[in-house]
């Protein structure tokens, strides 16, 4: 049976309501920071966490908008986002406060972790990996991939993967090359997976009720990207 | 226990000598169809056919040079790569009949075939795909992405899956965003993996030995191309 607790918490002036989600049994297990889109935390990754737990990992899906709720609409979204871009500090501490919950998790093992997001998320983990945290993999999925510390990656200590289709309106060609410029730059171990035929936000099956252009669910990119981050996992936490 | 054989056959005017390898037991199994390197084919693509086989699929390291060994010297290999390079309709028949001869093998399931190839290799599977070969998955590791014939990717069965390192002087951005154009005109269910700090020939130990610029063995690049190619593997052959 799998533990899930609501955990409140303060970061940015706000009082944020991650969702945890623990294992079955006594010992400590590898741990899994997730991030979730711009829009906010939906049920969709609380579920992740629980998705993790079954699968033997500590996880815990933080919040960083505040409320533990999505945000209202696309205004809010693009507002909040923008301003948190301008300001890597407050993204890193953003990350960094849900990670230190989840490292409060006796079950979570400090020296196996892992850091996950998605869409702005995505950038939310890559800061928290130029911060210099110590974490063994961070992997994004369709993430904004530009950065205002580009010459942070030199910090990174966490193995990096990022997950990006191709025709993400999002993640331009040349957004690719600068972060492979960064990523080379910073010497870091990294790897970008690209996946064809394939829009933003392609690993969330409620994306298309959005009605977005250049945003939809793509069910294969989702299980295949999957797989390449449990492939990482088994990698860095063997 | 592991079967081995090396099978003489006509093509392109040569004789040529692959290396079969069939797993032990008397079912159709899985089939790979390998395409080495333009060296030519060595001992190190010829145990790869060995490897496979103890996973339980059958193998065939096709030889497309002739005499199933390496060719003497750069040149000799810059020749012949750039005069088959030229005759797509070539390499396509150097492909197609070792297709035919691992086909030809009783346990060789038809209808699950992939077929995977480095360097020069890789070009020359993905020819065959471009043929409209019917073979479920073709993996390119470092492969030469361009071609004379983009306009055939409209005839591409296979999952596509090429396998590139960042540093690889043989496969440009300009290439790897050619080949993107490519498969995106053509409809196709594919994806690149881009791994950094990785140079041409990434999979194989020997490369080191060359001493040539861009030219080196990376062996977590090597672990990580050959785990995905065995997640495609389980991907279509389910």
């Amino acid at each position: 049976m799998v533990e899930i607790r609501d955990l409140d918490y303060t970061a940015d002036g706000s009082t944020m309501i991650g969702r945890l989600a623990v294992p079955d049994g006594n010992d400590t297990r590898p741990a899994v920071l997730i991030a979730h889109e711009g829009g906010g935390l939906d049920d969709y990754q609380k579920g992740r966490a629980a998705r993790f737990a079954e699968l033997g990992y500590v996880a815990f899906a933080l919040d960083y908008h505040g409320g533990g709720t999505p945000l209202p609409d696309e205004t809010a979204i693009e507002r909040r986002c923008r301003d948190l871009w301008f300001e890597p500090e407050r993204i890193r501490a953003l990350a960094r406060a849900g990670l230190d919950l989840l490292l409060a998790e006796p079950r979570a093992d400090p020296s196996r972790v892992a850091a996950i997001g998605y869409c702005f998320g995505g950038a939310l983990v890559l800061e928290l990996a130029r911060s210099g945290a110590d974490v063994k993999a961070v992997v994004g999925f369709h993430p904004r991939l530009a950065t205002r510390r580009a010459q942070d990656a030199a910090n990174i200590r966490a193995k990096v993967l990022v997950c990006v289709g191709t025709e993400d309106p999002l993640v331009s060609p040349r957004e690719r090359l600068a972060f492979e410029e960064e990523m080379r730059a910073g010497g870091v171990d990294w790897r970008m997976n690209l996946y064809g035929g394939t829009e933003h936000s392609f690993t969330n099956p409620t994306s298309d009720a959005a009605d977005r252009p250049g945003v939809s669910y793509h069910r294969v990119s989702d299980d295949r990207s999957w797989r390449a981050m449990l492939d990482l996992f088994d990698e860095v936490f063997a």
